[in-house]
């Protein structure tokens, strides 16, 4: 999407025709920095410092890191260094063990001189596939969008609540729950966002406001607690969320937080979508609140907040009592019952098992699919 | 109650006998500073500067304001000038000018040469008829936790959750949703505290959790996201908020973000009652959704987090990209059908009109009471 009037993807080939450039996100939203990376060295540290972050694009990162990797050392012994190391760098994702498999599985059949251009082509199409999954997921979302405008006067926008960071600075383009929010923005569909900020690491003020005003979106930036009282106020018409994991009833796992608003949405009968792509989906899991684990995360994430200072520089602040003791939970899991409809690249899917398991039928389950 | 393991008021009376002693609360959690006011423009001051905070601490430290004028000019124009320095701080606080026209009522039937006794007099029966309801409310919310904690394995603790800052530093003694908290920690029962962090101002990072601590109550912070999570695994045995505002029909007005705890509540079968003096009841109004005003406060208190830097100074850090604009909604509305019960001086009273009525029922209503 846009940057300062110019399209970008989150990464891309550089000029060059050969190495990688991000953008880094640890700088955002106070400064916008490209960087460029020629070692699978590189890639790692881009990996593990957060400066590429969100699983689309953490898969695509480590592709190209593998493939920077091949540059390096194409033989077996290189293939089994570059996986180790990028596996090493946010051990719980998904999608990492997922690119790097898939570039593993491409690359260990050919010879070793033919691996760097394949490897090349692999990423290349292991970003092109997240593009055309998020485009899509978009496509079905505008078509929401467009309904909910229909029925407005003529000159009022489309509000729409989201939470977090499901944006393209988390894909390779479109982002997920944006994705719709773009496509209607471009197709001239007037929409106004409200921006959770989104405790405690607030992705919401630092990503997806940036990304939004970049795009030239309307928006309010609102913490946390204010979304209720929106919904209450006939404010929200339209929630759209992301899905770090969604179980094959459709319960959802996502940013913590997420339930509350879905709760809110519920009581104040404002449609709740959740915009994923079918690779999220958990086929061997139904109760998601049962048996999703939650990740518990630093309290220094709670206790100290990231900003800018006057003078530009970036600082962090206490905001509690020293020692205080802080419960970080990431994520919470919104029943399937609160959510109107999954917003999938396949169409729009009701949050249950049958309508799942029809519309990914072809698709390979796990242990119990 | 306690700091540092030493009893404390938040407004008192200076040892010297005269003078008047507050708590510092811009200081807080990072410093405890204990300012001394002696005349009307410090108190004046204390007041704007939000020195003191919460509706009673600002009625009470209003009242003595009064006093330390009577000091200075106990003749009528003295009074008259009291009583406009004061009600400009903080022209919208009902309790400055209940505590403001109680003064008045007082000594303007005496000759000036008694009104500086009887302002002393009168400010410590407004400090006193706090404190008495606060523990009052503190008795009836004791027993709730008692009964609950009866019900639990032996050492167990009653996890409590709380919103925003309903604690003693908000009045003058006790607090109003600590209150219960207090009375059964000090009465052997064991509980543990979760501290919503309470975007935007923090204040149950900063002041809660500072309270909780100081007085050696178990708690854990949380950002506002996960009071959700929490109930649907059974970590909360009772919500427990303070209320700006009730309806004669029991909509509550609290702090922005107790409406969207209270849905969590009600989904997962927690019970959510709400400290209040009967002070704080509106007689005019039933539908508090519809009728109560929400205060939008400057966005700079949301793009802007304070907090305590390394080197121990204060500084404020912007988190969102520059010029982003931000919806700061102060409040939001719980409907009486969440809650679970009103806890009042008088006891714990349905949330509903004839409860409410029935408790009151001596009490002098508005319009339409």
């Amino acid at each position: 999407m846009n940057v300062d009037g110019r399209p970008y993807h989150s990464i891309w080939v550089n000029g060059d025709g050969w190495s990688v450039d991000i953008i880094d996100q640890t700088r955002l939203p106070h400064e916008f920095k490209i960087t460029n990376l020629q070692t699978l060295q590189q890639a790692c540290s881009a990996i593990a410092d957060m400066q590429v972050r969100g699983a689309p694009l953490i898969g695509a990162t480590a592709a190209y890191g593998f493939y920077l990797a091949m540059r390096q050392d194409p033989a077996d012994s290189g293939m089994v260094y570059a996986y180790q190391q990028l596996i090493a760098t946010r051990p719980t994702a998904v999608n990492l063990r997922w690119a790097l498999q898939r570039m593993q599985d491409a690359l260990l059949p050919l010879p070793a001189d033919e691996r760097l251009d394949r490897a090349f082509a692999e990423a290349a199409q292991i970003v092109a596939l997240d593009i055309d999954t998020n485009y899509a997921i978009g496509q079905h979302g505008l078509e929401l969008i467009r309904q909910i405008g229909d029925s407005k006067a003529p000159g009022e926008p489309v509000n729409i609540l989201t939470h977090c960071n499901a944006g393209w600075l988390a894909t390779v383009d479109w982002g997920t729950a944006t994705a719709p929010m773009y496509q209607a923005h471009d197709a001239g569909i007037a929409i106004h966002v409200w921006v959770d900020e989104t405790r405690p690491r607030n992705q919401g003020a630092s990503l997806t406001a940036w990304e939004l005003g970049h795009h030239g979106i309307p928006h309010s930036l609102v913490v946390d607690n204010v979304g209720g009282h929106l919904m209450q106020h006939g404010l929200v018409d339209l929630c759209l969320v992301g899905s770090d994991r969604t179980t094959r009833c459709g319960d959802v796992c996502n940013k913590i937080g997420t339930y509350l608003k879905a709760l809110a949405a519920h009581d104040n009968g404002v449609p709740f979508y959740v915009c994923l792509p079918g690779s999220t989906i958990d086929w061997d899991i139904c109760d998601g609140v049962r048996d999703i684990p939650i990740e518990r995360r630093d309290g220094a994430e709670v206790s100290g907040v990231i900003g800018q200072l006057g003078d530009g520089s970036i600082a962090t602040v206490q905001i509690t009592p020293a020692g205080t003791e802080v419960a970080n939970y990431a994520f919470d899991v919104t029943p399937a019952c609160l959510v109107s409809g999954l917003i999938t690249e396949r169409g729009i899917v009701d949050a249950d098992s049958a309508s799942l398991a029809a519309a990914f039928a072809d698709v390979e389950r796990g242990s119990s699919g």
